[in-house]
């Protein structure tokens, strides 16, 4: 059995759950923002995905964070700082690269439902 | 139990089995061709190995996309919307990197066996 | 039943168990070492962070290897062809990316426990 959270685009999902593991993906909504807010907002949207298949913050198993300047990574440290639940913290790798238009930020997570 | 299907490297495998759970990586045989056809070839390697595991592109979960070229990603995008299972689509992520030699995209995926 | 094991910092952890599958990720204690040696040291952790969850390198599933000079991955693939359990390689990919600081390569394993 495998559920399917359907995304903007019909050929990916923004969420797929599986065998009580969920996998979700997002950016941020608002583009134009700097990375803290960019991350702030990708955040939100992980809580929402999360939600929506009955998965919290708190059941993260791994999260992979993909950000364009890693010369600015403590903006993104800040919200992740924020948002995470310090009781519950999960694997995390943060990671230089090319995203695409103005995406700064880039949030892949893995958890528990 | 853990099976693990070899690959042209002795030290890394194509493709490994585990609690019903596929994980497969694949580039493309013909390193010459363009980012549209590398993509093409790479994910007829994916059938192939999910194939040879009793899987199927209907049953992945999860795909993350390396591309070299960001300004390009639509030919990767092109590839990707006339491959994948429109029914079936899984989450998706597609980042700029660097590759190994002439290599303009490579692709991981998790699926359900 | 997730368990968390602490890293350096309290907003993520070293290795998160669930379900019989380690979640873990590790850089190089020693920034200043080039490439090979940075691999060895990243690997030797990956060992002691496996061991510390009753896991194991013969029991890993996947690795994902980044690195900062696609130039160099002989280098890596030297410690790694060292390192690893020939009998029971796992999927592999290895992407040229940005690290922080010093970093010349990061390490994301997932293995069966």
């Amino acid at each position: 059995m495998i559920k399917r959270i359907p995304g903007t685009a019909p050929t990916r999902a923004k969420a797929v759950v599986h065998n009580g593991l969920v996998y979700t993906v997002t950016t941020a909504p608002n583009k134009s923002a700097p990375l803290y807010e960019q991350t702030r907002e990708a955040l939100a949207v992980i809580d929402c995905n999360l939600a929506e298949v009955g998965s919290h913050k708190s059941r993260i198993l791994t999260a992979t964070v993909y950000i364009t300047d890693m010369s600015k990574k403590a903006e993104m440290n800040r919200a992740w700082d924020e948002w995470v639940d310090p009781a519950n913290p999960p694997r995390r790798a943060c990671i230089g690269v090319v995203l695409e238009g103005q995406d700064l930020v880039e949030i892949l997570i893995t958890a528990a439902q």
